[in-house]
């Protein structure tokens, strides 16, 4: 099979959209900035689900669903929240269609909302609404929730995972007695996050704090984790918030504590979503397609036989049949590829450009030799193996190329963080080699914003456990305590 | 705890309603006709998506995820399936909110969308209308796709579960090179259904296809399980169509045959929803709260010590802990409730109204004597039993609790099954004992029509493998070749 994937260096952002098309990942619909996430796409997509829901059930919460639709005014009741959202959001405004009697159908005009409906773009204030009949008492609290959802923002620029109208999400909302045990349980999340980029996504992230210019509407802190793509730009990968009382105190939401005394409650909300897939794309592949982590491998190994009989064949097939019983006992998805209406050499590119980490080819003279070629996926190397001990093998393998693929994203991460101290590096640097780029800021944010403006850097955050520094803002000059990450970003 | 809840003599409906709020598992939201899934609620409907989905899965599906949206043109395409959906949906007419200036929030009338988007009720249109880019030849069929998602019908009056104007659903969709192979599908997917419904909620079935007059919306035939409640309503707990290539002639996909003849493609497809959560509590729960088959409780087995001294609580807590470290190697899911905040009294209410399917209790004497005390929750007996292979016992009780749930709805069901001849008694036994009745019906869509005018009572089904017997239509005397089964439905 034919690839004719553009280079990434030829054209970065062809690359990308090419492979997302052609790897079977996801297309655009014929809904404006709606994607489809086909089946390929979303069995990555799965498989992140079902990690990062067994990490939240492991620390304690529990998922639950709210309506799609959140009635206009709620959005004002949270005046920063409004700001934020609004702006970009699908309105319903009717509830039917009627035939216009000469076989057009139309909106029927007589069925108009008292009141329009939002589709959410994120649930804070459903649920706020929500929680204030849930919650009266501190035996009432924490409430650990977690909702796995579509929502929908109406941007005008899309990309395919990266930026579309509508995504796929889990949005954790909880509540605590105390803003000590909110900001922990932020915290947490941020590091469940970061756990399962490094571990799962294979993408080492930055953990850090936003500033107020780039914090979510309504939050008090907004923790996140950056990622760093391989053309230089980062991405964030996900957020969680310290909201303090701000949506308890727009919705009501008060509870008694141990002692007697009536407060509003204290919140979190925290995130990721189907972009995650464009990281986990942006971040390991190469000019012959995907590179998954085996961990996300929807197909981890594949066994493709090389005959010239049917006979042939059917001796392939015996061993091959053999060791796909003994991966699959091993928990590993393989998949025999004995398909006769395509050659090895196409099987081959398809399954490099769709991601899958270990290929094995067996032909006559493997059966004789008691061998098999195994090539892998990230190093693209290959090697004779003894069919002696060969699921052992892939199962090592497996776990090496898991690793493999995650140091050699944290060394080009790390090789990608620069120091600037003035800001004609800083915005050298920006220019020639991008990345992450540590500099000092004097902490305002028109300075944030001026920066924006002349090198379309922001600041991606201040890292957790930052080291204390003094210098002076690259900009400004004027003194500041620390450095910040800044970056052009997705 | 008291639970306060309406019995089911008294008021079904009523009791039904006071149920899912009171077990926590659904209440109304701020959006007209849009439900909160609670934990406890969304936890047994999680179980469910799992079982469902592994066997899709087993039968060679994938999922895959299409847009929220579908422009309001798709729906004309197919003109009985603009019939049946367009007049109850949500429609979306802009996509910005702005500021009036005096601070109130409202719709941006410079945002207006060109063409209005529907909130999907369902998905054939946006579906076959990208299935047209993904069919060229025979070789891309069969498309054996699902999708786990939400949709929305602007239903006037909803019941939680049953009827709400959000629900969440899975719809699969496939597409076929014959009509045979199509077919064939419907009736697979018919079975999953039928078995996920009686091997997982105890739910007896019967399985049919639906008349005419109550097909979906653009299909050629319609199968569908219906189940009854202990009201002696039905409720049609799953469909699965044929779509012949209505969907395909509407929205231009064909492919090649091996022939090298060009055609249009042949259409399944099939869903159930939420509303299985309706079915499962009504088919099995009682006045004192929910009875739940222990294959989808959210807790199989709750461990409740009963002790006057917080060194009894040690002792039984020992106790306790072994038997939850072996009932969780068995994959059973427990719960050591040792709370001090509320007494046992209050606790074994507690899992009752919630449905837990055995309760261990265990006091000073238990310990003593090395017994425990085993409350079953479908029969509401009680044994005291050895400590010794207490957990044995306790996996094989829960088998046979799923079971007897099963066999009591199975006798249920099939003693509300009564044979009509004439329409005075078709009547009388709708009205004095419900349940489904059997007559013979003239096959004409008017007959089925004045039918249920005149007593509410529709055809759930002409069951599959329907022993042919000549009679009479209760109402015309007309000739017919079988009976069908009507019933008062949900």
């Amino acid at each position: 099979m034919s690839k004719g994937i553009t280079s990434r260096n030829e054209d970065y952002s062809q690359w990308y959209n090419e492979l997302v098309t052609k790897a079977d990942l996801a297309e655009h619909s014929s809904v404006r900035g709606c994607m489809v996430i086909k089946p390929y796409g979303y069995s990555i997509w799965e498989k992140m689900q079902a990690a990062l829901d067994k990490m939240f059930k492991d620390t304690g919460h529990t998922n639950a669903y709210f309506p799609l639709f959140i009635p206009k005014s709620f959005f004002s009741k949270e005046a920063s929240h409004v700001e934020g959202f609004a702006t970009e959001c699908a309105v319903v405004t009717h509830y039917r269609l009627k035939n216009d009697g000469s076989g057009n159908i139309i909106v029927d005009e007589e069925a108009k909302l008292e009141e329009e409906l939002i589709v959410r773009p994120t649930s804070e204030t459903i649920i706020w609404n929500t929680y204030r009949g849930w919650i009266q008492s501190y035996r009432d609290l924490p409430i650990l929730v977690n909702q796995w959802a579509n929502v929908v923002r109406w941007e005008m620029r899309t990309r395919l995972f990266l930026r579309t109208a509508e995504f796929l999400w889990q949005e954790g909302h909880t509540a605590h007695a105390t803003s000590e045990e909110a900001i922990e349980e932020a915290e947490k999340m941020l590091h469940v996050y970061a756990d399962f980029a490094e571990n799962w996504l294979a993408v080492p992230v930055v953990r850090g704090v936003k500033t107020p210019n780039e914090r979510f509407a309504g939050a008090i802190e907004t923790y996140c984790i950056e990622a760093l793509m391989q053309d230089g730009k980062a991405l964030q990968a996900g957020t969680s918030h310290f909201l303090g009382q701000n949506f308890a105190k727009a919705f009501d939401v008060k509870f008694t504590s141990k002692e007697g005394k009536l407060d509003h409650v204290w919140a979190t909300s925290w995130g990721v979503s189907t972009r995650l897939m464009g990281a986990l794309i942006m971040a390991h592949s190469d000019d012959q397609g995907l590179v998954l982590p085996p961990k996300l491998a929807p197909i981890q190994v594949v066994i493709v036989p090389i005959y010239k009989s049917a006979e042939e064949l059917n001796r392939i097939s015996e061993v091959a049949d053999a060791l796909v019983k003994e991966l699959k006992a091993m928990d590993i998805s393989v998949k025999f590829d004995d398909r006769d209406t395509q050659r090895p050499g196409f099987k081959f590119a398809e399954y490099e450009l769709k991601g899958v980490p270990v290929r094995v080819a067996m032909g006559a003279r493997d059966l004789e030799n008691g061998t098999a070629e195994i090539a892998r996926r990230d190093t693209r190397e290959k090697q004779t193996v003894n069919q002696e001990g060969l699921a052992s093998y892939i199962e090592n393998l497996l776990g090496e190329i898991q690793e493999n693929i995650y140091q050699k994203a944290l060394k080009f991460r790390n090789d990608s963080i620069t120091k600037a101290d003035t800001y004609e590096d800083f915005k050298k640097i920006l220019d020639e080699k991008g990345g992450f780029v540590s500099a000092h800021w004097d902490g305002t944010p028109e300075t944030e914003q001026r920066i924006k403006e002349e090198t379309k850097a922001t600041i991606r955050c201040i890292p957790l456990d930052n080291a204390l520094e003094d210098g002076v803002c690259i900009l400004t000059g004027q003194p500041s305590k620390q450095r910040v990450l800044f970056a052009r970003a997705y």
